[in-house]
């Protein structure tokens, strides 16, 4: 039997206190009344009802049947058109307070928004398609392209990083980071929406990858966990603030391959074909087809640690 | 249809065998019958709660309205004060077995603590603002304070540990690792509840990141993805069981920062405004503003991997 | 109120791409129709199952008491058994199509192999708890071993490595790679299930753990996190695909230590009682009883990052 | 495991008579497209929240405590609002298409209903208590006021009745009729909202209990189950359809008992005090302070059925 | 905090008992080990499903847009197939042990009456709009037909009877009583799977109706709460055994009305046009548009009860 | 989107208004702060919980196993136990407010009730099939037991019966009218768990019957729907409050049949063997075999209703 604990006065002044609208004014929200706010629960609904409809027979409801595909492809599209809608208009409406007729421009602005979203679908899956069989190709334990779309974690991030990275150039804010968190959270791979990615891109287990919003990858690179495309310091403006926008990440070209743990930092190049060891740092260009590795360890019969 | 497999003989020895305690013994739990076990979903729920109010408007029902945000914060708090009663308490229960009066007075604590934990929540919510703060002042890619609130896992990782520090400094056993484990599933990030962190705060990515529960970090400091405040081997006591208790990782004093996958070890001192670079290994003290960084890598044109 | 988004005739046109088998051909899914699917939430309550029943009393319904542990632990395998069964049949099915007769005797190998694997689970439970004091010698911050049980991740990470392994040893497909993935997603350790690992195995923190499929692991191995156990690039086949089965991850001997972020690749062997340094990149032997430990960091006064 | 039973060419072709609209024409449903539609669900939701704001204590989180009741009344308003809001403008969209500015006009009309619904709750209050008192009085097997509210059907059926009957005079179309059949599939008792009922009303047991569109009941009025206050056969129109809104229930005046089963049709009156008795068919007045009942049974020792 | 109460002996002993197979003997429930069991819940969602493919617009995913209701329909008719497969089976199998081929031949016979029972959906929904229109036109209380299909329990009633009585009809043992008994607890409408009834059917509120087994009902007829049309005491076989199959229910010819809580009993029938008065008890024939009612009731200024 | 209705002083002065304590004086509930409240929710569990344990195969996990039957058992009453504890507790503190000491006491009492009432539950099985018989041999349309068991609603309604008075003659009080009234709004049979009913017990159909407080019935007693055994007007005080727990409902002798809508008031006897035809209204004694039915109905060829 539970004897509740009872708020005293004490508690009750706790409440006061926590109510003071001056305790929270750096992050006090402020949209108007009642526009809609992000839902996290919503957009991993989306992920998951575009994953439905871009790897049909592998998530929900499992069986594909061809008589009946288009019908499941429908009411998804459908249900993604309107599930879209709402947490777009959100996005656009996160940032500051807006006017009536502000809202009822942005409502059409997310309706279109959405349509040209799904009308990238089919292009998605296709390019989808080329980072399965990257994935494939890149580990023997693999078995069939099947188990790479069930259980690789690659699978998993590149997939909302494509589908945040559509919605960020359409022009959505804050949702695309929302979305590829929700990867990062599932499987410590950390993709920025704003990166560019060519095709047939792997990571091989993940954890610990991250990739910076101004980065650029070719087609059939492959990164290892623990990776990252980061940014050196970057500069600040008159007042002191990061200066946004300016390209801070790497290139990465066409066939190159990372090793797990390694750091590369800042808008350098690593040319076609090279290979990068893992564990290493690296702040300059990595010429065509070479290969860089971290310096010799040291060895001692006595431990030191 | 389903065919069920059916219990055997053979199988029903097994359940002989699972039920024999003297295959337990060494992990037999053993509370008093029918004291409170601590719960995973409820300290799920009371981080949720904290959230909602620390940061009222982003979390849990979304919207903030000046007239009614008093009603909410005192429906909080009630709420927070009862699941908060049931868990201390079952963390105090947690470790051997008691009597029934060790049982009331651990009730009587319980009540006290889930108060004393509640009236640290107004400043806990400043100093989280200020971790926010830094977060954005960090990162040239966020908008807005409410997008770091929304989405950046530092804010996820650091709330958590700062509940969890309180509860651990109020004396609450076991809870705080357990919701220090929450963040670290969600994030990757697996903050000691022990350890000591000042105001201004914030880790970038931070998938990998360890640090432990002697670690002592100043204000204004700021670690990236994978680092390790750590600790080297620690000593054994006469019956080669590890001694608890010894401060044994490092301590970071302001304005330091620290790169991606960085391995700090030992009760070490890095400076103020000193600077890690990343991938290194340090296991001996860093001056005060200085840098260090990973050997020269080595290059070659032949891959040998 | 919301104003629907209404599908117009290019949308409609989307559902039709989408619905075009051609566009999947690649990575259609080609079980016979109405043949059962692994579900990832069914194998998360087989894991739980599992759990409860290797540790009565820390999950599910918590308390035990010694009059009704036997109806606890046959309820538990009964559930096991049955929802093993359907998930051995989905895997066993998965990859190709079968004949009526085909599916008859894969039912009649399901119900074998979710039996034999019951057999093993008091075996297991002894492992596992070697492996629950191996956690608790390991890391001074532990109380006993209840905490460690409840919460450290390298318990829940090697508790579904242990049953994966047996799955893949009894000749299950897919299903155990669904499982090691699970508690990837969950606490950041990635365990392929074909590795072979002894007792008192511990994890500290573990967030980036990568260990492969071929890699052999002694008795009383611990690892932190962010440690790879890899492989180099590997061998092709005539027609360009990986050759797989072949050994070529790490050999790690009984008594190793490896700190925080070693990425240690290829067949190598790395000697009984060696220590392996934090952030190196290790592609030989490592003797026994050495340590190996990165190179010198460079340290200037001015930040060049 | 399932054989799936395919959908085969003649099942495709039910889909195409499903979806013809020309089989739905006379009951297709005809809002505008993504107007809001009303939901049972929600409506149960509302109920609920009521009655804890009428009730507080006895539903939803039960424990009442002094200090904080001005939370919990100040949440539970605030949902109320919010949720009243998108029913009631659910309601008032119902039957046929709209303009966008008769929507913005119903929106504001929506808005202040649900206001003034929420300024009826306190008097509704004191009405209820009453009910509980007759209910109580009524009951020798009564042992409390808090017994009659927990399971009382007669507290649900009335609760529901004076919720729908405000807002039925506010001028909410379907949603009343919506609330009142929720009370009716629980209870058995069918009151229709537009229904006018005293103060001190109890209804005993229950099930079966009909009380029509016009009835107009005193205070102090008991009923038993399976009592009806219907209408007899109805006038038609030219068309033949029946004219709506024509007083043709019973009028009840004050503390009448009505016995079970007996069944009270057309614009009658039963007076003051006057008891019917059970199973009896009236269709004409009752003269106040008279008892009428059922005519003598037959007897007989040869059972005839 | 909750101390439990710990099972003694006695409980113990208790479990002994209660697993007794002799004390089940008479209710012990007799299919193969794994032969499907119906499911109250499944059938709650097959009757959902069928509404919704029924009425698109007013149950579900309430809005319904010409351009995608053919998805709906599509994705619906593939769900209740594959939900009435599994039950029409169980319903199939319930009876008694069947043997491996037994199984088989009633899968092929289960797949064949789930798709003859979708075949007659179209059917369906067109009679169930005449039920609607008489359910409208016969209360002057009623706005719209949206109405009376939102909230009017007749249609509930009815078309899980009209659903019960078509699987009834194809063959299905079992499954159409539950389904009837479904509506019987949410409406207190009680329709035997088994009786025959026509056209423009309407209940009003209909708490405590009865339509036994072999009832007869022809078209437009209109009963109101309580009525029964029931059976008089039944004939015995030799062993004492009521004689299953002999009609015994009443034959209701068309536009027949009877009023509430009317009781009529056996084989007899009610001719064209006949009105029931309410609360009467009638065992004989009623000729062709005769009206028979209630005796006169006694008056007495004398309360007597 | 929604524009939320925000609260204006005029509502926030109603939330003062509704936490008004004098506004809940009569009807505030008055336990000590903390202590259990009863759960519908958890009664409905308990019920549940019950009905697999005398049912077993029936319902909850259908699949009764002879070699594990045993563990299900242990489970069940094991759970059962601890939700019963729970409740019964509450029961016992409902009304009124107690010191800590009595609340000690009152535990102890609950689990000795908790105890008692398992007890009791092989002897309830043994009853409950009597029930089963009864209603199987009563309905020609009935087929199997299974059937009966699995839908029939006097089961539902006599199994809930007989642990309400099981419960209420091991002094708890309000539960058991809370177990009778799930039933009473399940199945629309109102049976007091004061009641006493004999053996081989079964009501047909059953919405709207109420068998009263003090009622008694012998063996082989079968009602039909409607049936009421109810008080007559019941003596007042000298403070005009109905005097509790006097006998004022029938006596029932073995043997007897009612037929539907009969009412049957106050404590009068009905004779062994007698039947009630429907729709009477009898407040004095049947003789021993006798049949009572309704007198002539009054036929007319001119409607008049």
């Amino acid at each position: 039997m539970t004897t509740k604990n009872i708020l005293d006065e004490q508690l009750i002044s706790v409440v006061d206190s926590l109510s003071d609208f001056n305790s929270l004014k750096d992050v006090f929200h402020s949209t108007n009344n009642g526009l809609p706010f992000p839902s996290g629960k919503i957009l991993r609904e989306i992920v998951e009802c575009c994953r439905e409809l871009l790897f049909p027979g592998y998530f929900g409801n499992a069986f594909v049947d061809r008589n009946t595909l288009k019908y499941r492809m429908g009411v998804g599209v459908e249900r993604l058109n309107s599930l879209l809608f709402d947490q777009i208009l959100a996005g656009l409406c996160f940032d500051g307070k807006c006017t009536e007729e502000e809202v009822e421009s942005k409502k059409k602005l997310a309706g279109q928004i959405a349509s040209d979203f799904i009308l990238m679908l089919p292009k998605m899956r296709s390019t989808l398609i080329t980072d399965v069989i990257a994935a494939f190709n890149g580990d023997p334990a693999a078995k069939n392209y099947g188990e790479i779309i069930l259980c690789y974690p690659t699978i998993k991030a590149v997939s909302n990083y494509r589908i945040a990275h559509a919605l960020l150039q359409l022009g959505v804010p804050l949702i695309p980071r929302m979305i590829s968190e929700l990867a990062h959270s599932e499987t410590g791979i950390d993709i920025h929406p704003g990166a560019t990615i060519g095709d047939y891109f792997a990571i091989d287990h993940g954890t610990g990858v991250v990739i910076g919003e101004t980065a650029i990858i070719g087609n059939h690179v492959k990164l290892y966990q623990g990776v990252t495309l980061g940014a050196k310091s970057f500069e600040l403006d008159e007042e002191g603030n990061p200066v946004k926008g300016i390209p801070r990440h790497p290139i990465v070209e066409d066939n190159v391959v990372i090793y797990c743990n390694a750091t590369v930092l800042g808008r350098i190049t690593v040319g076609e074909g090279a290979v990068i060891g893992g564990n290493v740092w690296i702040t300059h260009d990595v010429p065509k087809g070479e290969m860089v590795y971290q310096s010799a360890v040291k060895q001692s019969s006595k431990p030191t640690i």
